[in-house]
């Protein structure tokens, strides 16, 4: 069982992505007499970066995808909304990418699509969605900017959503930036703890449901329902990475774990090969995805999180408190493997796996 | 023939609004040590505003709504894909509503929401879509800083795109900033002429479409199709904001005229009553709506623009300046009312057309 099986054909968005990418770039001209800069390095990256003089702004729009659709076939058996988590993985998908270039988020705009009028029309799922969107902000250090809450009847289905997240960030000191060469041969790659699948895999995971007899009912063996497991919240880590930075960690780089899976740790722009040598437990509906698919390992660490949802990048000697920080802020964290010079690719060394730097095509060159 | 019946219900998107507004609201605190501070009158306005000291950061998501569908329709008909102009319209949903605070667009976030990989394969609107949307960047002074392109099978209807888009502003000088107690009785407004239906109201124009014999194809008096009218790009007003603000126009407020038509040129919080006594030719486009729906005259004016789609308050001595500074621009402006102590309505006198305060709920107090 894979991703192309699961109805996610990647070969097919890149291209425009690339094409757009490229005519983007295209635009910086616009700059000119703003007094901001671009950083162009950022180009590709999660989030965009503009010099603005004394500290640095950086942007991103981020969508949820279709997590939604798990929540709404759970409710029918739980009578739980799950709203209010959605909203936190929303959030998460635009803070957890917005922080990898250094920045602290600063303000978040919602965008609730909704497939007609009908949907908020549920009062109970319209306020868990508005309370979790609020708790979320604040676990992530922003403010609530505000929103857009369009009724696309004809373009969302009916009683669907779309769900997506704006942020403004600021990265100051100026140093905080990450997106340099501050990453070298030497660097320790400390992995921070998920808490399951978190909003990357869904496809995958919802592919799966439609074989289980039972469903998003059917038990996984701790007796947890496969469709509570998979809506656990994403962990949101804009906390562990002020408290860090905070701390003086002199953090090289950030990679968050998301699409492409274990891949996206050899996200930075220059050539090094990471080696992991510590593997997390794996979250309970991660392994039973993977038992049950059954999901090869090589492609379930290409394409899931597996435990581990965010890489950071720090000095092989403050490793050891950067690990301790993340654990005070409620974060497992483990020094999981090293950067070392060499051909660019990511070696899984307990489990015998290489992914290629050609395997991770997330920019235009 | 009016909205409720063509199946937008904004009462029930309203209470939503409203709860969401006030959660947001209670999360300013997270801004407390970052240096910024938030323009509280800015919440429930077209845009969010910062104080960060040297400028003020303007921020807003605005999505297009169901426009696709129209053009998605009549490229059966004529074999082009209008997703250049749908890109135009897209950005103009964000740019002139941010543009309203006094802002200069800065940068642009993408965001496509497909209904499945398949969407992408289309290789002609893939490159119409990227081609105009980097046009209308630069028509915006923005750059384009990035995008998310989700496929998003089972919320996305198959074949269909959601299109939103994110903008960062600037306001700077500070004393651009147009939010505040500057707008009088005696300002004069200035209309900015628009191009068509714009984005707001299709909802209705598509119903129309489902009752004409030829559908979009239906030819309207000059020769041009239905369909063809409704895809005249939406006009982007931020170049002529520019060239107002730096020839030194005292600009009182702004007000983009979308959803809820010239209910719209109401949007200030303080009590006024706004005489309109000059009326713009009506677009065809929108003339033949109201011939064929038929659309009452109070109901055409209080949620389409017919014909204007910006306004501009100055003072009454510079008004003409005005004028001809947005005609040096290519865009048509004319004096068409005044702002008046009294209580809070529109007044449009030729067509003895009064709106209530009461009409236009777009803040929760």
């Amino acid at each position: 069982m894979d991703y192309k099986q699961a109805g996610v054909d990647y070969s097919r968005i890149d291209p425009l992505k690339i094409l757009a990418q490229q005519a983007a770039r295209a635009t910086v001209g616009q700059l000119t007499n703003t007094g901001w800069k671009e950083m162009p390095e950022s180009r590709g990256e999660s989030a965009y970066v503009m010099d603005c003089g004394d500290f640095y702004l950086a942007s991103i729009t981020e969508c949820l995808g279709t997590k939604p659709i798990v929540a709404d076939a759970l409710r029918t058996v739980t009578g739980k909304t799950y709203y209010d988590t959605l909203a936190q993985d929303t959030i998460a998908m635009a803070v957890n990418d917005l922080i990898t270039v250094g920045a602290r988020p600063v303000s978040i705009h919602a965008y609730w699509a909704a497939g007609g009028s009908d949907w908020f029309n549920d009062k109970q799922r319209a306020a868990d969605l508005v309370a979790g969107w609020k708790a979320a902000c604040e676990a992530s250090c922003a403010v609530w900017a505000g929103g857009e809450t369009p009724s696309l009847d004809g373009i969302v289905m009916p009683g669907r959503i779309d769900l997506a997240a704006s942020c403004v960030g600021m990265i100051s000191p100026r140093e905080r930036y990450t997106l340099g060469d501050k990453l070298q041969a030497g660097d320790a790659i400390i992995l921070l703890a998920s808490s399951g699948i978190h909003a990357n895999g869904l496809t995958l995971a919802r592919a799966l449901a439609d074989r289980l007899s039972d469903g998003y009912a059917t038990l996984m063996p701790s007796g947890q329902m496969y469709g509570e497991g998979l809506l656990a919240p994403t962990v949101l880590y804009a906390q562990v990475l002020e408290a860090l930075f905070t701390a003086g960690i002199d953090i090289h780089y950030l990679a968050n774990i998301t699409g492409h899976g274990w891949r996206k740790i050899m996200r930075h722009s220059a050539k090094f090969s990471y080696h992991l040598t510590s593997l997390p437990d794996v979250p309970e509906v991660l392994q039973f995805m993977v038992d049950q698919g059954p999901i090869d390992l090589r492609e379930a660490y290409g394409s899931l999180n597996m435990g581990a949802g965010f890489a950071v990048f720090v000095p092989a000697a403050q490793a050891a408190e950067a690990v301790t920080l993340a654990a005070r802020q409620g974060i497992t964290a483990w020094e999981a493997g090293t950067v070392r010079e060499g051909d660019k690719q990511v070696v899984i060394e307990p489990l015998e796996i290489v992914y290629e730097g050609s395997s991770l095509a997330v920019r235009s060159e």
